[in-house]
């Protein structure tokens, strides 16, 4: 008895299960099954594995980016005195002078030099800041506006703005004297247009940590004398890859022009793009760049892009103390941001497998649709769906009691409900006879 | 001959394969069935499609933030002269002027201002440094420990700290005076408190590359004097869109008050929201803002967030030389994170289709859930069984020898081995006979 | 009637369908099945399940991080005064002061003080700027190369480069005196080598926002004693959780010696990965740090990190204007970015429904992969063939004349389209009979 439970469940592992299927011949339904089958299998192999490259395991792309910019701008605005007869490098026009995967170029600015905190009279643009005398100034001694450069001391004072000669304006104590942002109307052009000219060399190293490849943006087959002179240009198959770029091809692959973004600043995206193909040559491996402006769309109120920055230092006073001045610069620019994109792929089965089998379960989809036509809408459906379904009646079975009346001869008729020689309907009842 | 070879191979396009469905009428598990299916297609219809917009193609926010801060803060410490009467700008309280995503606000400063390179007493409460003779001194000449100002002279001199009076300490040579932050201790409150009432403009453009669709976080229907004047407000259904922030409502959102994190500091997220239902109008995809601290749960040592910077200057020696001075901060403050995220969905077939067809898949759970109860659970399973199964004994059966002599009369046995009429068991003997 | 078809669809909600199966007792065939099965439901398990851990919910990390620096330098350059007898602490190698999940510390630097707006001799090494007369330079006046640092006055002049003592270069209107990078060359080592000395205390809040789960990377059972001193050690089991970092310990644990980096600088990432088993203890979901160098492989050009970052100042003339002066510092050194990574998981019965049921529909392709065995490998194939099909003639099929006539006894031939008792052939004609 034991041995005989033994060998029943050792036989569990010597079956297999199949479902039954009817293979049905027929001109109309095969071609529909098949044309969507074909359908279906062009969609896995064309799509999916060639053209998605099914077949390929991914990483996305790890990566470094370093930038240094080059170039000089000689201003001379003798008649500016705050701007004045200078060259400006590096140092001056990019702040700050490092950031991650960004940099700030300077292309127009308003000094302010030589601050320090007394009392000044304050900007006359400022609404509610024009008095006829004291008295008013006094009713806001001690307030600021949020737009203000200090708290209000009381008095009403001359302005100090070209512009504005002969207005009075209370006066405030703070950094003194304020910013007058009327000099950009005496710039004929941005004070550093000719940033257009500078370049910046990016230093894009990359990694695809799963397959353990590691590149550099600058051409492995070049020698040191291009690449130390190469630009970067779109149109050249060599010049392509040469990571010095000048700032007026960036922004021109953007589709703007420097001289529209030098006056107010704007935000750019150097998109650095690696998507390689594993399976070929490494060397195939290489970057493209595209350029975007990001700050597209007029912004009504604070267009463009610029911030303030100053220069601090301590002054000696006759008695030995220091006393704290600073250079304030209002500066335009333009922010470059650099962003790394990309995808590896290389072939590995597990994904080929995942790809054909969840492919081989759509092909379902054939026969369900098949399914319907059979079943719903040809003439021969109710022999069809007798061979397909074997009509099980339960012993709780629902009854349909005017049907079963209307074909008392259930055995003979071709419905779903009949029983036919091979596939047909049964019943617990028919069973136990 | 051929064309008999090519005819059965053409008819191969004209077949098609379905499986034999046991169609089982009973109401016990027909209705175990049904609700199964209903409960799999309410998933699928009311979760994955309508609440998971599962018609939608999806894509990922991309964006570019710029930040802008306004006000100013009077501070008036006449007693403590390295702060003095002064007027702090937007250049003097945001270290360093511009970052990505980001900025700092200065809420408490240590001011150590007109160091330079000297001797000078260190700081007395570093561990080993207070001394009695010059004997000590001289033993650790050279040395610095971690957290001094500069290798030990080797000299023992009265200290300079008013806290420290009468206190001996080791001379070290460095930046001198050393930072004595004592000073916090004399403030009453911070001394950029009011900074709670300075105002941020986040500009924010984003994108959504794939629907070809650009944003910005600024009102369209609003006109310039509301957009100057205004202040986000999460309570009002028009100043909710305002793009200008009081740092006071940012802290509040983030359950904190500007006092608590003025003292020592902290670490603030923005996050900014665009979930975008592109099958409405675009001037629905507006953006939600939320507040959190990011740097919750106290650090026992090193809390809040504070760094040192410095402003370096040169002093003009009788000789001409520069000498050069600096003057240093340790600044407590803010920093607050821009986060930028959201999706944006519009109608699409392929996501529909795929849902649709995954969920129908889920259909057939349904099927294998019944189908244990009816070959299990049942009593009239055996009936079943003989129904769904036909036994077939291939050629090489694995025999239960006891099993088949118990049950001789196979075909007539309601069980899973047992032949019926039209379905049951056969074997390869029978066949062959 | 109407109750008919009113019972007619009732009757649908108590109806099921299965698929009918062939079960197949075979030793050879049930192998192959069973093995199948056994693979993919211990891959299910083993792999999906209890490796992958499928019963999990996961999320992605967020966090914070804020780094600061401790360490003082003291260099004895007397001989070379631009460098000079100083001490260097945080507000001088940690430029710019604060930045997201980075900072850059300077381990070497090419000083140039005192640098003014005026004329002097350009670098020597520039091509092209040697001379011998004015005439030369006056035919490049107003020019400046890429690499220059201003305007060419045409004026030939002798350099004042010391190693270019007696060289004629043209004059150039610009910061003055130019850099020279001959300092290098004059410095036995880098000024700031023992930069490896310094430690970064590294503040990182994560979030596993979907859990509600908030951590530091600080040991919740140390005191301040052992927090203030202790130092991260990989090979210790308490000090590998200790946050704070010497710089040598990061710089070799990327396999780099400091010694190599702190020439020519370079960029050092910080990984901290935050991998957490939310259905352990919420202690055991602790930090782990790994590092590396990001600027693997010589770049050919401009090697290693260095930037250019100045200080301004103003210095008051005679007349009580002031002139502006620059301290000019090319700096060498290390950029550390900090990354934070990692996935919580936590038992949540959602995937570990999905994984097992994308599970069990894999089971399937051991029924795929044995029906091609039985039905094309197997001696037996046409007998099994036979039980699986059901041959069905539609009305419309494609005749296989020949076929027809090799096989008249189409009832009794076991083959595919043979007719047995319970599964064969079947075809309209035989059923309207």
């Amino acid at each position: 008895m034991t041995s005989s439970v033994i060998r029943s469940a050792v036989s569990v592992f010597f079956e297999y299960d199949t479902p039954r299927i009817a293979h049905i011949r027929s001109k109309k339904v095969g071609l529909i099954n098949r044309l969507i089958q074909l359908a279906i299998i062009g969609y896995i192999i064309g799509f999916v594995i060639v053209y998605r490259k099914g077949y390929q395991d991914t990483d996305k792309v790890q990566s470094s980016v370093t930038t240094k910019l080059k170039g000089i701008v000689f201003s001379n605005y003798s008649d500016i005195p705050s701007i004045g007869v200078r060259t400006w490098d590096v140092a001056d026009y990019v702040v700050p002078p490092q950031e991650s995967n960004a940099f700030f170029v300077m292309t127009n600015v308003v000094p302010t030099p030589a601050q320090t905190q007394k009392t000044c009279p304050e900007d006359p643009t400022i609404d509610g800041i024009q008095c006829d005398s004291d008295a008013y100034c006094e009713s806001l001694k001690g307030t600021s506006s949020m737009k203000g450069n200090g708290p209000i001391t009381g008095k009403c004072v001359d302005s100090d703005f070209p512009k504005f000669n002969g207005t009075k304006v209370c006066q405030i104590y703070g950094w003194c004297p304020v910013e007058n942002d009327d000099l950009l109307e005496s710039l004929k052009k941005p004070v550093l247009q000719n940033a257009s000219n500078f370049t910046v060399f990016i230093k894009n190293n990359i990694e695809f940590p799963k397959f353990g490849v590691s590149r550099r943006n600058l051409p492995e087959n070049e020698d040191d004398a291009y690449l130390s002179k190469c630009k970067y240009n779109p149109d050249s198959s060599r010049d392509k890859f040469c990571p010095i770029f000048k700032l007026d091809t960036i922004v021109q692959g953007a589709g703007v022009t420097f001289e529209q973004i030098a006056v107010e600043g704007g935000v750019m995206q150097i998109v650095i793009t690696w998507n390689c193909n594993l399976d070929h040559s490494i060397n195939d491996c290489v970057p493209s760049y595209s350029f975007r402006r990001l700050d597209k769309g007029d912004f009504k109120i604070s267009k463009g892009f610029n911030f303030r920055y100053a220069n601090q230092f301590g002054v000696v006073q006759p008695d030995g103390s220091f006393k704290l001045y600073r250079d304030l610069y209002k500066a335009y620019g333009v922010r470059f941001l650099v962003t790394v994109q990309g995808t590896a792929g290389k072939f590995s089965i597990v994904p080929l497998l995942l790809n054909v089998a969840s492919g081989l379960a759509l092909l379902s989809v054939a026969t369900i649709i098949c399914d319907i036509v059979v079943l719903y809408f040809l003439k021969a459906r109710h022999f069809y769906r007798e061979k397909k379904y074997l009509d099980i009646k339960g012993p709780d079975a629902f009854e349909v009691l005017k049907e079963e009346s209307e074909h008392p001869d259930n055995d003979n008729t071709p419905n779903r409900k009949s029983t036919s020689t091979e596939s047909g309907s049964a019943s617990i009842a028919n069973q136990v006879r």
